[in-house]
């Protein structure tokens, strides 16, 4: 019991700093500059190497999920129990919750605010599938051949799906949610939530059905594996 | 049989992702900036993460070839048959139009579009040699030095070509041909393919003849390498 | 004695050199741009490089605080002295003071020079709190699950954290009194330092007393962790 | 013999690519932007990446030096002999050159050209020195502490010198003399070289003697370093 008040204390305050990056990145850089892209590149490096850190320090107490379609994979793979995973989701969304309010805060805004950024639409929803269903790649592939470097993988395809994605990827129902909770650039309309929210469970499972051929447990051996050389 | 399948499906997974990633945070990058350079910045970015992310996620189960320039270099060093290094090119070029209709659905683009960007002449194609010599030199170096680093080395290689080369280093035909289905940032006229695919090849095999004399077999021992200890 | 002199010079060049990083590179990217976020840019990734080259030099000699809120924390924990601590803080000042010196003389500006600039304030309080809060974590959670990455984390965790904090993330006593004395980018009024370096260590002592528990000595297993595997 | 000409062209092969990324990326960023700063970071991000690829392919063929300061430091320390010094020294400006000359092809540029830009006065020479002596740190203090991480160190404290120095760290009297044959972006004007190239000397001497004092062979064990767990 101790050791599940820790795993969702690693949650809640991973999540919570991963938010409070985002949203706080996001409002700086809004702030500081009128070329949008710059605000981007502000918004993206931060996102990037905090996840590197976030992952690094509390992958070993929580396995630093940080993200509800995450733990559903891990449900789905019979990884965490149906209980745990409940807990997990729900510090999940306390510690994104938190985090858009310690960002509000620090940069002197109203505790919460409802977005009013318009993030609608089928090219919209099919960037938040491709981007999570990249996410669960990245994941999965990285247990699967290079597990040391998941903080670094995870970060990188962030910092590409900020880009790549129209949405800017947010591949993470419960950074939406805290998003949603935000009236500054990383924001998004309370109404946008369930087809931002349901688009990533989709890419997520589908992801989760690809990964399991393509990284079958039988090892495989092309002749020389540029990136492998055991 | 299904090994082989299973790197195709590599090959043209890894491709695909790529090129959306190019063509994708492309789109993002020229949207929201008019500094060409904040622009190019915003795709230098993303190209570089990803490709280590795909890199390590595919090169143990195909090689994470994603090129047919290099795809060539391992069929004349016999470390891929011919059949397979056919089947190889094939999966990349589907998977290059892959990524590029999928970069377009997410930013709600016609599905595929014809080029307008001119990119020709002597300085280009010399660009593109020096692109993809330095790309085949990284890759071979880092297989003899340090093959688990070339994840890293062709992600920082590539963020710097795209810049100290004039063309922006395509440096691999099979993007080429994808970045000529869309009329955006990163696009190429089709009439100018000809001219890179020669460039990249010439390029490759040039980097191939010097590779086999620059690091052969046999260990060097210099008195004190900067960047080795054993 | 010869260890601890060695070790107090490490203290002060390594500060030195962080700080005339982050003021000379201000300095370079204010006079450079129009655009802030720009210029921030241009201060941030230098600070995170450097701190990376600095902690992975000098760590092994020193222990590479280069901050006397990490000195006070590792005096807590009983893994420093009373007497070396109050060394090295001095070290630390001195460093600071000589690296603004240093950036100054580059940049052909007077020696010292208080700066004008006003950080004052409860939201800009609340930012320091949590900077070094956040730093604590990383470098303790660090210690304890990844020693070797503790460079690469520094690094990265105060890239994100001059982006998603009000303050841009001083986090450092010794830092801030050096950037009291300099009349550009990175400056601090004299007046504000107090304010700061109260927060800064309260931030401090926060994330120790949370750590102690998060990272208790007693391992924890969770199911999978996504960031480990042994 | 075979091995010296191998070393010597690695040498020359490295010295000249990374000329031909800084000549070439700084081309590129200045002809793409308006804002200086954007322009040094498209000039500085390649380089930094470059460096990396650079040292990790060919330091275990010649040591990666590409720089006659760096060459000059070994042959004090008696790790390399006068005579390979000599050659080596050679090989590194004939590499400059063409690396200069290759990316003025590339760019549809004449093939060399004489720099106009001024780079002169006591500032510029204190922050030439403090580059050099800074390169050499990273240096001595990498192969004591990591050598396996030299060519990440090398790479991010470029990085940061690029803006931390008044000069912009050119830090090599081989790359500054192949600078000076370009009137492009990171131009130096040939009359501006004699200070530059004593400066970048005297550094690398003054840094030589502090650590061979500061990275003593008798190993220094403070409580608990940061950075180090061994």
């Amino acid at each position: 019991m101790t050791d599940l008040s820790r795993r969702l204390v690693a949650e809640t305050l991973g999540t919570a700093l991963l938010v409070a990056t985002v949203v706080g990145s996001g409002v700086m850089a809004d702030r500081l500059s009128d070329d949008v892209a710059v605000s981007l590149l502000g918004n993206t490096i931060p996102t990037g190497a905090i996840l590197f850190v976030l992952i690094t320090l509390l992958g070993p107490i929580s396995g630093a999920h940080f993200n509800p379609a995450v733990t559903l994979i891990f449900l789905v793979r019979r990884e965490i129990g149906g209980r745990d995973a409940g807990f997990y989701v729900g510090a999940q969304i306390l510690g994104g919750v938190v985090g858009t309010m310690v960002a509000h805060l620090m940069f002197d805004l109203p505790l919460l605010a409802a977005s009013a950024t318009v993030r609608t639409g089928g090219a919209q929803w099919f960037a938040e599938l491709v981007a999570t269903a990249g996410l669960v790649i990245t994941i999965l592939g990285g247990l699967r051949h290079r597990p040391e470097q998941i903080p670094t993988l995870v970060g990188l395809y962030i910092t590409a799906a900020y880009w790549f994605t129209a949405s800017t990827s947010f591949a993470n129902p419960a950074v939406a949610i805290a998003r949603s909770l935000t009236d500054t650039f990383s924001g998004i309309r309370p109404n946008d939530l369930p087809g931002f929210i349901l688009a990533e469970l989709i890419g997520a499972l589908l992801a989760l059905a690809l990964c399991r051929w393509l990284f079958a447990e039988r090892p495989v051996h092309p002749e020389k594996p540029m990136g492998e050389t055991v």
